[in-house]
């Protein structure tokens, strides 16, 4: 795999083939990611964790993927411990720690930052999340938990619901999937439909794409409900979003009788109801594994 | 040992066979705390510390008992670190850190919360204090620096001095302590009197337990002063505030001549003097070091 | 080399022949420190990392440079996250993890803070600055990019430019390099010259030093410009500062055709642009680099 020192910025940098080949690493790593195997490919080498805004689940899997291959990590979990309190840049402090480590894992508020970093350092850079940008990792792990609940990729018929206009989880996953063979639905309120231009990107890739405010249409049809939250924020009327939530609060009654699984980036807020959590439906703490074998197939692959 | 994938809530949960096979293992593990010898038995393996209240020496301790064993560790030092500043609640973060990890230490402010969390997640789940409930770890090694230091725990006289009322360390002390041969005396101002259900308990078990508000009254007969901090807030007055702790202050004038030792879970603020600290009744911080060795026990038996 | 178990307080505490044999022994360390060879000479040993005041290139270093051993750190970036909160104080807080590890590294605002650390402790301590007073691992690998970037330290010509009044930086480099055979030029603003017993004590051991305004008197001659930060705080006139700033501006044009390498402690803020980054003169990130060898030198040499 030609991955060593490669900087993981976007998902649209990768090929399919490319996706191919992590996920068929991942499943490899994944008794070491259970722990009922050792490896130690990355002992004495370092991984730069680099967190200027908070982050349980991306900071701590990337701690967790280094770690059950042997290798170490520094860092800081928000950017108050930094330097930056000193009035240092961005710049010097990613240099520096770039000097120290074999690897840097950036998130950042500010969309760009990543691509940014990378062109500063020689190390490989992995985004891990900058503002509304890419969240590239994020991606790989929905793909990956796609095909290893589900077989495949290919001909599965994806739901994104909720927030498709500005969340950019389900941007980058749009673009991922249509990469490979499958159908897709989109279910959102009138206000918060996915951009015209994605739809556009993906219509001219030949993939099948039909959109719904209503998920009632899609529910018996689909193999995979992905939930992302809609933010109050959105609405201006507070009455008009308390009415838009319940239409899209997924529970176990809902999904009663679908073959389909659920997921989400997490963190959920009140989206789907934790009486989904325990039922065969509910698939997020399963996904959120999936981002430890992930993440250690692409340090294995970028450090050299 | 029965102990692995077992959840250590409560040290009432514990047989006194329970107890006493952790202390003889903490006994092996000294030399490896002590880096006298090395020990990867947990190589691989990796501990959740989720500490939603920050504390130092828990924390570290943990932390050092893993490495000391080759394990790795992730978490958070503090709530705000976490994505609990994103309303991410605290079920669904522990269930996210449970799948990166093969045990999990919690310390949060709300009782009940290690019950709570242990019930959740499929790994082992070590209580590192919920609020006023238990913190069955400290109880440990407070055993462990009894037995390490004066060869055995039954047959002794332990004073539990200071605040009795509502230090959770003393309650969860007095009824591991029952479990042995040992006679108690409680020294605390009228105020803050041992509760009467514990008495009522400890009287039933068959231990030997008297009563006092003068220390000069049992210093002579015991073999160790376990002195807790009087909080100011119990005292409306100020002036009585001030009275009691004098009269409860553990200096080394006070000491000469007795043969107790001095312990204290820490931190301490001025109830003990420092020029105890050097002196052979100053057994805090060797008290402290056995953290190490007990937790590493407790470790070696939870994680499979 | 007799420095096991010894404390690394002040620079002045080392003799010549512990400089050469800790930059010696710290160049045979680079490989490790490149993650081109591996090195597990502190399995099991465990660095007390107590970070009283944040710090990025510090902190991170010396975790760096512990787990490239294959040693583990513990500790906390900032007081907060320490028991200083519940009101613990400072000389019960470094007894304890001094119990947990092999040696500590402390940084702390308050001058001396490190000397009274290494007092209580039988661990070896290393100061990682404590206010105005001491940072001696900054002035071991500032001398060690000198010798690695320029073959040797003996025969060089180094300016110290900026603030040699309050910069413990300087203090510190200017007694280290007057061991040695250098010339050195000390280029500052009037009110931050270098303070008067300094240049007694250089003039005493027998080193050649000139003092002067203008950079551009000694841009010609010297073979370092070691660079530091001109803080606003110490001018009460804002123009004056303006002025004076704008004086000392190191920039890719002042630097042509000279032959010194430009360094810096770090954080900058704009006494050098970055328009020197990329250039052959600009060796500060290089710099900051060497800061890992150098440490892994001395934790090798200080744990037993």
């Amino acid at each position: 795999m030609a991955f060593t020192q490669r900087d993981i910025i976007s998902i649209r940098d990768f090929s399919k083939s490319d996706i191919e080949n992590i996920l068929k690493l991942a499943e490899k790593m994944e008794p070491v990611a259970r722990s009922q195997e050792k490896c130690n490919i990355l002992e004495g080498k370092l991984l730069g964790n680099l967190f200027y805004e908070p982050s349980t689940r991306t900071r701590l899997s990337f701690e967790a993927a280094m770690q059950r291959l042997g290798g170490g990590v520094i860092g800081f979990a928000e950017a108050g411990v930094s330097s930056a309190t000193k009035g240092e840049n961005l710049n010097d402090t990613v240099r520096i720690v770039a000097e120290y480590t074999d690897a840097l894992v950036i998130r950042h508020k500010m969309e760009g930052t990543a691509r940014f970093v990378a062109d500063l350092v020689d190390v490989p850079v992995i985004n891990a999340g900058d503002g509304a940008g890419q969240h590239p990792t994020q991606t790989l792990l929905d793909l990956y938990t796609m095909k290893r609940i589900l077989g495949n990729i290919d001909d599965l018929h994806v739901a994104l619901v909720g927030d498709l206009k500005y969340g950019r989880t389900v941007h980058s996953l749009a673009y991922a999937l249509a990469m490979f063979e499958v159908k897709m639905s989109f279910v959102s309120p009138e206000e918060l439909r996915m951009p015209r231009e994605i739809l556009h990107d993906l219509s001219n890739s030949g993939v099948y794409v039909n959109e719904t405010a209503n998920i009632h249409d899609v529910l018996d049809q689909v193999d995979v409900l992905y939930v992302t939250r809609i933010q109050k924020e959105r609405f201006p009327d507070p009455k008009e979003y308390s009415k838009i939530k319940g239409a899209y609060l997924i529970n176990s009654k809902l999904l009663n009788g679908s073959r389909a699984i659920v997921m989400h980036p997490l963190p959920r807020v009140d989206e789907i109801s934790h009486d989904v959590d325990d039922t065969p439906y509910g698939k997020y703490f399963e996904q959120a594994f999936y981002g430890v074998p992930v993440r250690m197939a692409l340090l294995k692959s970028l450090i050299k």
